[in-house]
């Protein structure tokens, strides 16, 4: 079996418009793929945590990565989120994005059950197995509650189960551990390691990360390819400048007020808001059964946008 | 809207037998059914934790509420869990079960994503609006990461979202404080108080629960029903026998090594292994990716079902 | 070594009264315990959690236990805890306590470092190899963030290492494991299995538990001590109907705002407020950093020692 | 007050050797005090969780600032943890080092109690206002099981209240928050922002930090202060090259059995046998209830440091 490399640099987590109707917008949902395409992204994720993957229904997703493909239309490599709770189901999901043609899938460990390590690293397995493209990890302790080992992830990279890995754990000690064993070991290069974090994107790629899947991308998908391409030029001047730019625009998630609203609401709310200030999307809506921003915390985003230079 | 009460007293929750490559093994699922029925339960719950919902395909999970509810005519209720992420995907889950005729929906949290206290009410507000059937709420911590409050199960229960509540967290304190509230509102006389704890029926039942939803129910269903009756009677040095005797069968569930394996592996394997050996299901296989029990490990539950008289 | 039995019965984890600035009071502390002895209560816990161990200095603990030991001059056990991270703190504590008098002393699993089963189990063994009393294990996963396995504490017991238990963890079905292991096993018999529970009194007792550890038991001794005579009785419907009075008056714990203040400073200000409204106590103020209740919460807290037949 | 900057730089929290029967060995740590001078580190932090504060009693723990304070003579400023529960405890404890002459004391939020933002921030406050010499924040979730929030960290440097920040929650984007926001007011140029890391310390200098409290940094001071170095001199290259070599040695902390021991025990056990390895200190016990490294564990540190470059 060849082991197609997955994609690197920046790789968004594109962001679901919904109609005011909880509908998938998808005129909205091409916008926002030109709007990423011409800011010089590399590839693209659906049906992620951003692309509030949890909220839509099959029929949704499956509207999501068909529009999506078919837009794109072969000019940047499409990765799919199949997510879902144990291994059958996720074979199911991965099958329907395949389908659709995404070129890899993205995975979770094991979720709502009472797991193990022995347990993930056999639901990696599986799904590999019966899986037509590139399996990639994502590590989101903060959504399925248990954490990839750095060394679990190294054997299963060795063992050709894994293609890539999205680290969205917050655990930089852990990502880099990642990094300097893929490194120490030849048979990993074209194994892609990816940060999920909007603010220490720098940082990752000069410890060797392949790339970044911030969901920030969506409001400024431009900001993060310069970024990108100041660290691959190993200007740590510039990547920095660029990235506490980003930083500060990243402010926008705190704007929801915690005491009405939980952590997805105010974060996907603030990028949706952000997104319909910037005329990219119609219609800012979030699905059920998330808060949405009030009026003030969308002017407080606002600001957000004008700080730095996108409004 | 005329809300139905929903089912009370001995409502097990179903496992869902497999075959060895882990299809629905509807005729091993029949024969379970009738093992219960003729065990005296009052009602059956399908497609909840300990039926591996989390495990089977959306096309396994309707096999297992069609063949359910068309074995058992209507002699005893159906709920069925609709067990998903979020609104949307519980709305879909919850029209698939009601098309399979359920006679009532059990409903988490939502989970994957972070949440709030208010979305949670949002989500119970919205699945009830849109459902047919009753809505039974399922506190289920361990699975869903969030505890529901007793207040709010109490508020959506006055308000005529909640039909019944199936509370698996374990927390007896906050248990009694919904019991307690119930009675203080007359209205409240027809919300069924249920109980998912296998080992503190008896102590549930005192405190005035209306039910209880056993796992091990499965393995020992006249045992649980004979407990039932002893506490409807008031007779509490029988109720407390009964239920010591559980407990001892219940130990089943930490044959399985933790070092090999999580805690759905073992608990769900050793159910299985007891249905198995008691002769009620072909085979105890569990769904991928868990881990099965050892010869070993089985044995120990042949002697657990030995000590207590079932075998 | 012949390990004497300890106290069992109602045990009333006793309040630390503090003058406005923070002193202890040791007058209001006389009256306090007074007021439990007269209550009928069988033994005293001094410097638990609800005593704000935690906030008091070494020199306040050390002045708590000599004054009550002095005052209840042996009429009842006193039991001590010696709470403190790791085993040579604990011992020193422990050599304190035991100097000032104490029958017992209570100690936790280590806690603020990160712990193993491991080291729980040695961390009992050398503070009891080296504590003149008898150890009583306090299991409180809250405070501590680790759960004391019923296995560990009947293993434990068995070597003569522990005397008792404290569970204070809520976990209902682990409780009764113990109390099922401990009758299992006839060497067991002095082993003293306490709940820490306020409102499961009666659950707990029906289970075989010997004795209880309510904080609330400062506020109404004799309610405890009425609803533990009950038990023992074996009337279960005098004893329900006793403890759901004694469930309504613990509601005064949840008048402290949850958005201003945590729950220590919510339920330790809502027991003081009680002494103080009662006339036991002269000042219901709580320790640095704890959050005072305000005038309406407090004025709340009257309303349930009404309701509750105490005013 | 004029609030006199905290040390930056490298400021190893200094490991605690013990005897073979558990006393502090100051013979040793005198000579560890002499290995990280020489090393050309910039302060020393004692009575941190790398010196097994829990586990030492307060006669061990003024042992070892008087120890160190006398020994290093005013040559280096020391740092020392006042690790204690609560405000009340904190106070005594700091007392205790300034009264060893500790030039700042370092400080967690209070513990073992379920405190809140409120109460954590009344605490600082607090503990600051009659501490003699400046506080450093120490934000640490793993033992206290809160985070400090960046804006209060910001708010309570803002108000004087606090002279800088150890963090080591392992969180590289709340961190950053925390070094953007410092920079953001020209009145924190003296707050000192330091990273608890071992391994992402080129990362958090390259963002702003001002210097770092490496636990690794026992066994190779020399080579955590070429990395600083590097950092300051913006040579990138050499930086990474450093860290990544202390990234390799760092595994150390893995060589012990996590099932058979906990995380404290692995990291301190393996710092320990390192310094015994190196001959800096005579004996690598680590204090009870800690498991000790086993001798073919002990054999992987010692290849850990033969890799390094350091036996």
């Amino acid at each position: 079996m060849t082991m197609p490399t997955p994609p690197t640099g920046v790789v968004p987590p594109v962001c679901t418009p919904l109609t005011p109707d909880r509908e998938v917008d998808t005129s909205s949902l091409t916008r926002l793929v030109d709007h990423l395409v011409t800011g010089g992204v590399d590839a693209l994720f659906v049906l992620g945590s951003t692309s509030e993957v949890a909220y839509l229904t099959d029929r949704q997703r499956t509207l999501v990565v068909d529009t999506v493909v078919r837009h794109v239309a072969g000019q940047l490599p499409v990765l799919a989120g199949a997510i879902d709770t144990t291994t059958p189901r996720v074979l199911d999901r991965a099958r329907a994005v395949v389908e659709s043609g995404a070129d890899a899938v993205v995975v979770t460990a094991p979720f709502y059950t009472r797991t193990h390590p022995a347990e993930i690293a056999r639901h990696f397995r599986l799904v590999a197995r019966d899986c037509a493209v590139p399996v990639v990890a994502y590590d989101i302790p903060m959504a399925v509650h248990s954490k990839l080992p750095a060394e679990l992830v190294l054997e299963l990279a060795g063992d050709g189960v894994l293609a890539g890995l999205k680290d969205s754990s917050g655990d930089e000690g852990a990502f880099r551990r990642v990094v300097l064993g893929k490194r120490a070991e030849p048979g990993l290069a074209g194994f892609a390691v990816l940060t999920g974090s909007e603010v220490t994107v720098d940082s990752a790629l000069a410890m060797g990360a392949d790339g970044v899947v911030p969901g920030l991308g969506n409001v400024d998908p431009a900001g993060y390819v310069r970024l990108y391409r100041a660290c691959r030029d190993g200007d740590w001047a510039r990547a920095r400048a660029e990235q506490e730019r980003l930083c500060g625009l990243f402010g926008m998630v705190t704007v929801g007020d915690p005491g009405r609203m939980g952590g997805s609401s105010a974060a996907l709310g603030a990028f949706k808001a952000a997104l319909h200030l910037r005329g990219v999307i119609d219609c800012p809506a979030t699905a059920e059964p998330q808060i949405p921003l009030s009026a003030a915390e969308t002017e407080r985003v606002g600001k957000h946008l004008a700080t730095a230079g996108l409004l």
